[in-house]
């Protein structure tokens, strides 16, 4: 069997994880808003985060277990602009995962009034560090399909409370 | 008439830019090639560069006739790496244009052996500076079919040719 | 008198604002390591904290007041290599305090094992959005030194603590 | 002797490189100006140009020779703001030159008005792959003071003497 899991299978136990990121002053361009090439940058903290939430270390599986997740293909929908300082909801899910690739969707949501930002998807393929297309170390397709270990805890923004 | 030019009529005056770019070292991540999220920055050049050469300076659109070219959809596929000081040609071509909005198309491709690097569109949205729909200022949809007004001179980067 | 405050008076009230962040993988190059010019951007997120710990947004200030801080002078002395996936604590606080400019300064240091990853300081100029020099926004100056409303939470990154 | 050249010595032989280059939208940010840390990496791009038209590729210097020069210290000095699609001219001269570490200066220049956008310079120490600290590979200090093989041929971004 070539698939791990089919997108009907995922679909049936479908997680989501959700985690918040503050936009830079960087981020943004001449236009006001988020220059668009930053949201394939938030798409990885997605995934990474995701990842970790399931006991899962990217940087490990790297520099450990001689595998990497090598961006094969994105595709990002632009919904409505994000500005500066705005506080927004990476949402990260799988929506396949086979031997040797995987791919991951995202929704991007500003935290204060729901709008949904972006949509988007990113295909990986498995590689090692020489850039041979490989399956998965043991055991770490299992914890990308597991339960969360904890609570998406969802506060790495905490000053956003802070009174003005 | 709500389509300026379909693809097929596109297709058969089909022209491509090509620009030249090199990779820096900012662009590089610790898996020793380029960042993906940099191909979306490569692709707004070599689109900046293909109005350029047919005497559209897409500032000027912004600035003097308040209209954006706001980036609804990206997609790019990732085939090959690329490599910090690698020269790559960024071909750019347009693939649809309405009367408010467009799709470019874009191939990247390493000048010294000729491997495709990434293939890639984006679609466009033709707004004001209040992100309110809007058609192309007179004059600019022309240009963008026009043909170029002077040969590709596609020597951007040319230490290159340096000896070593 | 010019000065709002001598260095010798901020030394006797230094208050140092911390806020975590995590590498991303976007910010490492080829060496393995985060690229030089992101630590610009991290005090840039050092200071807008430092500044909302004290009830004072950045993000108004500008759209509100028409006050920028412009960036006038930076200057960074880079001490340790940090890493993908590193958990960094921004340490900001003010090293000059005048009518029209101010100066921050900024230390990083990897969460893990204390190591002084880098050094710096940045100087800024107030300027309405024409980039006349102007004063600060009546207020804005006090709250700057003042106590932080709430104490620093530190706590941006929690996935931190999940378990491999 | 510790000291390849002193920075008298180097006065008397000065040479400046200049590299054209133009803003990206991607390099701008919400006050409409270019972002202050993407001088950074202009800086480098200044330097590799500089080293490029002395026949020494960076590049080489990393793979081949396991020589790296990292970045120690970065001072930038901001004059005035520069634009998107302005072209620029990064002049780059060595300050001083050890025989483990070295120091690059720059002028940042608008090429359409000669308005000087940015000073600064920054602090190399030469290590090897393992971060340790080492001397410059034979010949290699030699060529950073050579006279340029080609001159500065300054055309990288021709598409600027298109017509409008």
């Amino acid at each position: 069997m070539i698939c791990v899991m089919t997108p009907e299978e995922l679909a049936e136990i479908d997680q989501w994880h959700e985690t918040l990121l503050r936009v830079r002053y960087a981020e943004t361009d001449k236009m006001g808003v988020v220059y668009h090439a930053n949201y394939l940058v938030w798409f990885e903290i997605g995934r990474t985060e995701f990842c970790r939430a399931r006991g899962f270390s990217y940087r490990d599986m790297e520099e450990d277990e001689n595998a990497f997740l090598v961006v094969a293909e994105s595709y990002c929908r632009y919904k409505a602009p994000a500005y500066y300082d705005d506080v927004l909801v990476v949402r990260t899910h799988i929506t396949e995962l086979r031997r040797r690739s995987m791919r991951f969707g995202y929704e991007i949501i500003r935290e204060s009034d729901g709008v949904v930002i972006a949509e988007g998807e990113t295909c990986h393929v498995v590689t090692d560090a020489n850039s041979h297309v490989r399956t998965f170390p043991p055991g770490f397709a299992e914890l990308l399909l597991s339960e969360p270990i904890n609570e998406p805890v969802g506060e790495p923004v905490p000053e956003d409370e802070a009174p003005l």
